[in-house]
């Protein structure tokens, strides 16, 4: 493990919690060299929801990388891109009734949000954004300055000043009416707001503390953006793929946003792929004014196909993600219900669930010891306040039942109850 | 070909000048869907350096796909990891009496100049910056800010205006002193110039249209950074990992730079990987001040070390390609002796060479015809008037000529000669 | 007339409204070249409190100018700036019990404000701002950044984008608590809010629209601010020099902001001169880092010492402007009350008072109308929907009922009642 | 004086150099408070070229005060500003064949240069601006964003960026072609350079160091910008209305700016005043797009008019400046010849001239040296290294004498010659 230390820079972060070193993993299991099985909920950060490894995802790729399936591609029209893209308008688009452009930025959701926000502006003309609240959107300097957390904004090291933030959906707890601020500046030409060229959000706040948006307020937003020609880009990047139940997070609110941002779980393997989703209206783009180097990260292309044929040729999936879902959310209500007079609560949607914590710190504890029973887990919000379920989606219900009472006990022992 | 067309956005590019569909490849050669084959002298835009899925790289991928290693590790600790870092350091930065820490910042070039501009800002508390005229760093908003052309900038949507260039050795062609404007307007307390954090440079600048900077101008920035304490930091994705000879191509200088991006070919596979070099004494770095998914791409860093054993364990590999790029820069100088009045010449270093014309839209012909006798080109230059070889570093003699013949009669036709 | 068509810029507009050459000027009259008279219930937008050259001004400027006084004298040391310092100490700061260095800026409130707010960047070392909706504090580049009308915004020419807007006293009509969203954001470390340098407000807006700000809501903000850490300027360039009453406008809530920003009446003949307030330990200027030909207007030092000589030795002027605001918006809610069905309502604070109208354009029409009667009124607000009143301070009883019966006359006309 | 050190910011500046309280000044004269006479080289920074308080103003300035003549009169039709239109256009735009349209900006030169820049944006659509190497043209955010002085940059508090430097004339003492690098780098498009709306020109840097720009310079500058499309704005506030001989510093090289600002000696009586004179094409403002309370100093339009009439009417008050500049020149140069190895040297150009010293800190000591013989003298340049004479222009040549023999002496002490 020294060489880590000796060599790797100060900024490695999750490994300072889990200080083994890992060697296999397979589906929501890691094995660490010296041979210790760790469960995880903590799946890749959102883009592992197929777990580790899946077979029915390994052979094909094993097959595309031995018969020489071309591996980098940029944009070249290749067999392996033609085939995701089919797929992706036949098993996703099309039977959800969605009419959109794709287009493959770098293979980050920081590249996926970069180009957004490039062609919202480009389309609209206008400068300014409109972020919410303790939203993530990724670290580059475009995606940074919609990006809500302030130790994070401080590191880009200049003024990060062209998107300003609107309060997230219950921000007030429910007191205020939606969008009461927003749409009073908006309409208020003396009130200095800068007119914006596009919202960016996400429909539940992953790094923010798994806060969920309502489906009202996700239509009321979907709503006013169009009265008022605001673009409305949604950053499925962690919460897509599945992770709330269907495929697009947004489906539950029966909204089109204008640019769908989406990453992470897309190659179903944990392989670097990006996508934007683009209205055929919108799609602006010059050639090449956008580009990047691993945008044809063609084995990923081949793993994504097949976790789209696999997985979403039909609703199964969803219905079991929901369920799953419900199963953990129930579970960690017996937990929180178990320490009544600790102000803690039950936060998130599908299978993006987490505990939030009245005292500082304890989230962090609970983790903590939850690695000691090796559960890998990890804590969200903007003081770390959520303990954060991630499980693969394909977690089997015993291993959320052996997790949840990891999670049980580790809350125990860090609440002194 | 026309699910490309019918879904994939207008950003599209390199496909537009090959509308074919490729399949296969190996070596120098990709093979399209109906069996043709194509000589590759564009190799991935320099993410190829060792061609198509070579097979010493391909064994050691495929058996760590098979037995379960760890795909997606973000910033654990695992073998793969390790094996790279310690690998990286006895064949690379020892040998070469480097001291540098290792970041894995997101898996492209962008992610990786994003990450060393915030730091170098972090670091020196200031938020200005000098590029060079025709630099290319990327598309995302920091990166952009440092590139210089313009039709790329002005997809920004916003003013890119943190950093001032200054010009790129030989901008005036030798009849200016190097660094006469710079050095001037560091020392003069009244040019208006704010003070920077750094400057970011290529060695030999590839998008800019192959104009490689020489050892002295190399030397006298790095000179000149000391002395004023800017912090230099190379941009080593194109140039680096050997495409001009040495692993890095700022070796040939014997100069350190502060901060070194590396990406494109440092897997060896085509597979999205990146990394900045830190001196030790910059890597200030908060606990996961910078972070990002896909930074723990861990099949990349099991072929980005067998690459090291394989081509860096000695200098075999380096003067191969010296010799192979003077054989390409021999063979380039007869075509351009066969069109004296033409005013073009021969460009670049290394493996990295090409041809400038003087007539605008020839080199984009000639790379147009080249591709009707099956041989992939691209061009470069703010006007494309380079025509640019970046073959892999592994191509044969026998293809270098046979590609080289390929030029020859393109330039002969489109040239009218 | 003529000539100003020919050779004026199209940027002229109060004359736009009235057109005609006006040569002298007398208390609250004004004559123009055919010899009319004309009430002026606009008061050089809020630079005539004390009306048109009074000769309790006039004599001791034309003494000054006749005995060859320093005119011009930059930041050096004067008789005549000697003379206002003393005075405005003796008798304006140290009875209210306040302790301000007093910085000399460019004459204009322009030039105070972007003093105001360079220095409280300087002290804090951010830079962001929190301005207010419909805040009006001047068209320079950084006064202008911190205002909201849109039309006046655009005119930069380059995004205006250091500065955040939060919601001034009564944006919601009371049916929001005071400062909810801002202290939320400034309280949330994930909100994206930008550590703010400070905030500058107005304690009635003018050009907003005659908004004033409650007592409670400026202690409110004077104590959000001490607690945490974030700079208090008032601007009080239009509502300072007693136009609500009391000499400085926030003296009504008791509280001290940190600079103060005077500019308008505080010569008391009209003539330009700027001051900036600032408690003692933010004065953390360095000699001459702000600067400007004209911060030494030594004609305007005379006037101003005398205009708070004759006017500000004791609370008499205070209580009388008091009184006259009284009878103003009696007068104001009697117009109102003619037409109670026509959605007006009567603003404002002291002798800053107006209308607002429901009908868009109907201030405008009211004010045309007003003039076609020989009185001068402006209107206020971002659609224009306030007919402002700024009578000088000096206006007579008599004055005010004359030009009230004109208002009244005028409202009747453009409402159809 | 102890009121200025207990009450006034520690921003001032001037009257640290100067510690004497100034009473009043005729001519070339100041008289402090001891009845002490100084001899002003000085000149209020260039706004008192006409000397302090000449009768020939101040009788018709009285006057006006006398018979109540509007002083406020923000953009009101006026009899002063209707009289100085009519003399500016007759007695020098029309007898210079210029053809400009008059904007009234706020009175300082900062706000005439704030309205140019944003007028040039508005008409080019572009935010860029092209500054030169140590100029100065005002301390608002705007302004300041094309100064050069580091030290008040700093001021800022935030990275002021819009703007990117170019060498003024003779940066490279005349080793390099003029506009070299600009040209280049406008014509580049891999440049990375901003496409400017507007470039912003001295042709006698002032507070820059006494910069001359040759003829041939300040022509091939306009024909560039003609060339390209850019916006040139002459900043005429300093070296205008005469300082360099001519009333515009421009005309001796034919040119006709697109914008011109002037402020300082336009009053002729130090009275604050500024300009914005725009080519009649681009006078597109919207009404009020730009505005400020002191735009209409009528008492300054007063003295302004016959200020033209006086010295403006005729050619001979431009001949006589030429020659008083040849007179000082020549006495400069023989206290240079006195010192003929201190690196000394004569700069400047009509009555705008100094000494340059190579030692650091010398031509301070000279100018404290000087006040100890009561000579007012500032320096200039990045480093104060220039002793700058910017006496009336109608100093008496005994007066000239007079300062002249105190420099040589003062200059004699501080180099021990």
């Amino acid at each position: 493990m020294t060489v880590f230390e000796d060599l790797e820079s100060q900024v490695r972060s999750y490994c300072r919690n889990w200080p083994v070193v890992f060697d296999t993993a397979k589906g929501s299991r890691l094995t660490d060299v010296d041979g210790n099985s760790y469960l995880d909920f903590f799946g890749g950060a959102g883009a592992l929801n197929y777990g580790h490894n899946p077979d029915v995802l390994k052979k094909p790729l094993i097959d595309y990388l031995t018969r020489d399936g071309i591996t980098h591609g940029l944009d070249m029209y290749t067999t392996a891109k033609g085939d995701f893209l089919n797929t992706f308008q036949d098993k996703i688009l099309a039977p959800r009734g969605l009419n959109y452009k794709v287009q493959f930025p770098g293979p980050t959701g920081a590249n996926a949000v970069e180009s957004a926000l490039k062609l919202a502006r480009k389309i609209s003309g206008k400068e300014a954004l409109i972020n919410f609240t303790n939203a993530f959107h990724g670290m580059t300097l475009g995606a940074l300055s919609v990006t809500g957390n302030s130790m994070k904004r401080g590191g880009a090291g200049i003024p990060l000043v062209h998107s300003t933030p609107m309060p997230f959906d219950n921000y007030f707890d429910g007191t205020m009416p939606d969008f009461l601020w927003f749409e009073k500046v908006l309409d208020d030409t003396g009130s200095s707001l800068n007119e914006p060229a596009a919202v960016i959000v996400e429909t539940v706040q992953g790094e923010g503390g798994l806060n969920p948006a309502r489906i009202e307020w996700l239509r009321g937003l979907r709503e006013l953006c169009t009265r008022k020609g605001i673009l409305m880009i949604v950053d499925d990047v962690q919460m897509g793929c599945g992770r709330t139940g269907p495929f697009f997070s947004f489906e539950i609110a029966g909204i089109e946003p204008d640019m769908v941002t989406i990453s992470k779980s897309i190659s179903g393997y944990g392989l670097p792929m990006a996508l934007v989703l683009i209205k055929p209206e919108y799609d602006q783009w010059g050639p090449g004014e956008h580009n990047g180097t691993f945008r044809g990260n063609n084995p990923a292309f081949v793993t994504a196909a097949e976790t789209i044929r696999h997985w979403w040729s039909d609703d199964a999936f969803e219905k079991d993600t929901l369920r799953k879902g419900e199963k953990i959310a129930e579970g960690l209500e017996r937990i929180v219900g178990e320490h009544p007079d600790a102000g803690m609560f039950v936060k998130g949607r599908g299978m993006a669930r987490g505990i939030q914590f009245a005292e500082e710190g304890l989230a962090e504890k609970a983790a903590a010891k939850a690695f000691e029973h090796r559960l890998l887990l990890e804590t969200a919000g903007p003081k770390d306040e959520v303990l954060k379920l991630l499980a693969p989606l394909t977690t089997t219900d015993d291993e959320i039942d052996e997790g949840l009472a990891i999670i049980a006990e580790s809350v125990r022992t860090v609440t002194g109850g």
